[in-house]
């Protein structure tokens, strides 16, 4: 973690959970990105951390964006980048948002069924879909389901309906799975990916672009490659199955982006055990499932933790937010070992918690309010 | 569901998600309680649903607060309820906080442990604290985790280190587990707490009341014994476990309060299939788990939901909301009959979501608003 965060940290000590976010890391990451894919537009997966400051310094070293919403597209727009760097990712769209994405200039729309495209061929004529197939996710520490997306066998009579209807058929969209630790995993997704560019040719229609998504994951405390190796096996996969005409592409970062660039400062509101005999402690921190650290649903992302009694021995602890809700427990199958000597009124920090917290925040369960989030 | 709420859908249509909660239904289900049980104090469980109205019309019904922090004592004192009526009922709080709710008044505390007698004992001298204890929670949709409260046999040491530190050892609390459909399951936590009441008076300290917690539910899909039943059941515990000498009794509904009190208004957004092939379909709407239906998470509470065409043909659909999160999906192992016939843009109403809707929403998921509520 930075050390402008802890800097900050000190010298600016304050009550209540907040995350600290540091813009070098996000501009780090970005160029990471831009050096492993160079061929390859950035499009910033907004969802993942919308904080003005974050879309401002992307917009500024050239970045596009992927947005799920109006409200995102306009969070865009506001930076001052155009609309011909927005996509509008969701699949799932309202007919009057996509007029209004329309009417903002927006013109690159995601689809997966007919229905979506009739929607769009109404209130967008013109613009540029793509289509978005399913992916099995294998691998991914936050797998997908079968939301978004169609089967691959469907997706030519979707692109060609929208030609059909006057829109531009531009190209398939996929996604790995989020926080995939497989650099290989897109191989398989772009060789089905290219087979639709050729069963879209013999259709006489040429596709032009793939959307290769997001997935690139933070460093929790499991170790992941680092992104030129998603880079080199990308490049090599679609060397793979493209040959020489390989397509524009699209990278959707989101987590990968400003993940590992913001760190959560908490402090531990109570340590207990339940009974006399129990071993394992209970400990209480004042953030939970509610209020930033909803992805630990599952146990699914674990973060790293650091405390000012690392050097003390530890031992495993069920770690626990601090509302009235049994729901609320971060690590219980899985205990988490921290120092015996934590104590009441210790603050920790709460590493790789710059994507997926403030946003997922409730708006305040329990009287807690959300997140507090500060950019520097 | 109530034509007062249906009256005011038709006459006020609006764009996007809203709850809608009746006034009329909370007073009625007020009168439930003290009817069922006229000796026991209510205390809403604020967290269920902290509109100011709601909160407002409670107080006005004579009806008493159990608040999880800070904020929401201040909002049950905005109505002009006095302290005496407020419980801070979270066993895990910060001392400063503590300290917070004793400056406004409140002198009745929730504690598990030792260490949080000893902050009650520093800041809030003199207070009123009850012990909770661990309940099994079987027979419950919503079953509790050990999080909150001690094995039985650790209270009368809690309770009793309460007494020695100059606090008022008070009184025993449980609960049985959300949306609980068993009318016995207060019986065997009642027996144990009769049970810490003797030990203590073996240690020469007499407890007076037992907080019996919520657990009251609402109607979804699946029917569930009425408040009468519960009275009854919980009566008759209260008599076989302490006799004659019945302790003061508080309940702290909330769902049952409120959660059949209020209706959301959605629209379809989508409805597709993943595959020329698929006898399923998915359905979107505009609101999920991230916007008010948090409580579907492992398809534990299931919404009863009307749509204009529930004359047509029914068959399983796969419920789904907006956001471009795969996890944003409400019913999928168990997928939700709906009409063929239900299309994009048809609004739906998905009843008995008065409580724990609108305060688990997120502040702006993928730039959606929170969920918008409206009590008349």
């Amino acid at each position: 973690m930075t050390d402008r965060i802890l800097d900050y940290l000190r010298r600016t000590p304050a009550d209540g959970p907040r995350l600290v976010v540091d813009l070098d890391v996000v501009e780090r990451n970005y160029s990471a990105f831009a050096h492993a894919l160079p061929d390859t537009r950035v499009f910033y997966a907004v969802k993942a951390n919308p904080a003005p400051e974050i879309l401002n310094l992307l917009a500024s070293l050239g970045s596009s964006f992927d947005c799920a919403s109006v409200v995102e597209i306009e969070q865009v727009l506001a930076t001052g980048a155009g609309a011909d760097r927005v996509s509008f990712g969701n699949t799932i769209k309202k007919e009057r948002d996509i007029a209004r994405a329309f009417e903002l200039g927006v013109r690159l729309f995601a689809v997966d069924c007919v229905a979506e495209v009739e929607k769009i061929a109404r209130v967008a004529p013109g613009s540029r879909v793509f289509c978005r197939i399913l992916c099995d996710g294998a691998g991914a520490e936050w797998p997908l389901s079968k939301k978004f997306g169609c089967a691959p066998s469907m997706a030519p009579d979707v692109l060609e309906q929208a030609q059909i209807l006057g829109l531009t058929a531009y190209g398939v969209s996929f996604h790995v799975g989020s926080q995939q630790g497989n650099v290989q995993a897109w191989d398989s997704a772009l060789a089905t990916a290219a087979g639709i560019f050729r069963e879209m040719a013999e259709r006489g229609i040429t596709l032009s672009m793939v959307n290769m998504g997001g997935g690139f994951p933070a460093k929790y405390l499991r170790a992941m490659p680092g992104v030129p190796a998603y880079g080199e096996a990308i490049f090599n996969a679609l060397r793979t199955h493209f040959g020489n005409q390989l397509p524009e592409t699209i990278i959707e970062p989101g987590r990968g982006m400003v993940g590992d660039a913001g760190m959560i400062e908490a402090e531990v509101v109570l340590v207990s055990k339940k009974a006399e005999t129990d071993e394992i402690r209970w400990v209480y921190l004042d953030i939970g499932k509610f209020h930033g650290l909803a992805e630990t649903m599952d146990e699914a992302i674990r973060y790293p933790i650091r405390t000012n009694r690392d050097g003390d021995a530890k031992a495993p602890c069920v770690l626990a937010g601090p509302t009235c809700d049994s729901v609320d427990v971060l690590y219980e199958k899985t205990p988490y070992d921290l120092p015996v000597s934590l104590s009441i009124g210790d603050k920790v920090l709460i590493e790789a918690c710059g994507a997926y917290t403030t946003t997922y925040s409730t708006i305040g369960f329990n009287g807690f309010p959300p997140l507090a989030s500060v950019v520097i």
